[in-house]
């Protein structure tokens, strides 16, 4: 379904008006997309809405339909990006199902282009947790990323079952929360980080500023997500400041 | 215009449909898309091709067009992955000219889901240039991504001008020659490659082998990518085997 109410290729649409039964899952990324019903209406079908209970546990309707027939599912973002997919189509192929993929918008690369930074200079990704499944992964990798001089987009957890999408404030706090505790110097008050809030929505929001300033900052509802740039090159400098409003020193400290 | 004939999202055709001029440019990625005559046919409206040249050097026509009305220009995959589009975008923002992506498929995000590979497991990216302009930057981005067990996504060169696209096999052979210059043991006849040839068409083709068995494979027409795994989960190992027919051998010793 790609990223935004109407970020499905023409090709998914194509495919899904064809098949013998679509399915859909809006629980593997809170993107600010199309409801259920607004899904049923652009594809002017039946829609079945898979929890992950079902899609995870008891595919085997799923899979049963496919022997015999076309099956779409349709997913937030790219397909495959989640785990869940990816075991999904093992499980089809192993039984003698084909399958084939659509591509369309990821968040993995809208961040780049909607801070202008330059995605060849992006480390490996980050998901922050919820406080009650806290991990240091997050800050480990942007440790990790920040030594070599490398951006980091770090995805904020979303529990689709309890209707809950991180916000980049409590994903602010939670980074300088682990700062506290592993005290590695890479996240502080004063570090550049930008807010991705909506990517893909017509209200799109890019804000760039030290983290201080971002968790006072009411960005509107999720989905948000978090970049913090590593070394900067003067276009991506010039980038930060014009389309997310940085902070002229917070970015000057960066060019490298 | 995402990645394959009909990537474009359902709000890029909207946009292109009602803009008051639409340009495209075909230069900045080799993805086996829309022709521009077929992107006028699914339009149903004229497109302005636009080079390099223009795009880089004399975009003033563009912006001027955009001051009094609404200007579309549809980019190959995912837009502002190419500095230029960064570029012209900071122009028309300095300019007072309001601007706005539309997101879409792109190799970035595809290739986890075509090979089965954990997005959050890919270090940064590299291209690996024509031998004309060489540059030991696909291998030392592949050492260091290697060295913290991270997937390498190897982009190859393109020059629309002169119609050339890097071939998998030709991108092998150079990084075996950077081997050889630079001895880190990070790539060798040996090493596990996965090639997908054709992302997001109908015919798209993944492989996964060692990359002297690679080297003597067609994959057919460009455009080609080159990923270069680091250490394996149990689901990645199994879905390069089932995806990608990666030999059991090779895809054991990089489980870690």
């Amino acid at each position: 379904m790609g990223l935004g109410k109407k970020g499905m290729p023409l090709k998914g649409l194509e495919e899904a008006k064809q098949a013998d039964v679509v399915y859909a899952e809006f629980y593997t990324s809170a993107t600010p997309g199309l409801s259920p019903e607004e899904l049923g209406e652009l594809l002017g079908r039946r829609v079945e809405v898979v929890n992950r209970k079902t899609l995870e546990e008891a595919p085997g309707e799923i899979l049963r339909r496919a022997k015999d027939g076309r099956v779409v599912l349709l997913v937030p973002g790219d397909p495959m990006v989640a785990t869940t997919h990816v075991d999904l189509r093992l499980r089809a192929e192993r039984e003698g199902i084909r399958t084939r993929l659509i591509h369309a918008g990821s968040i993995l690369s809208a961040v780049a282009g909607l801070s202008g930074l330059q995605s060849y200079k992006f480390g490996p990704l980050a998901t922050v947790p919820f406080p009650d499944n806290p991990s240091p992964r997050p800050y480990e990798v942007l440790a990790e990323n920040k030594a070599r001089g490398l951006h980091t987009l770090l995805l904020l957890d979303f529990r689709a079952e309890e209707n809950r999408a991180m916000l980049a404030n409590q994903a602010l706090e939670l980074m300088l929360g682990l700062e506290r505790k592993y005290s590695r110097g890479v996240f502080s008050g004063r570090t550049l980080a930008v807010v991705i809030a909506r990517a893909g929505a017509e209200d799109v929001l890019v804000k760039a500023s030290r983290a201080g300033e971002l968790l006072r900052t009411d960005f509107g509802p999720p989905p948000h997500s978090l970049v913090v740039p590593g070394k900067l090159h003067f276009m991506e400098a010039e980038a930060l400041k014009i389309l997310a409003g940085a902070p002229e020193g917070a970015v000057n400290e960066l060019l490298g």
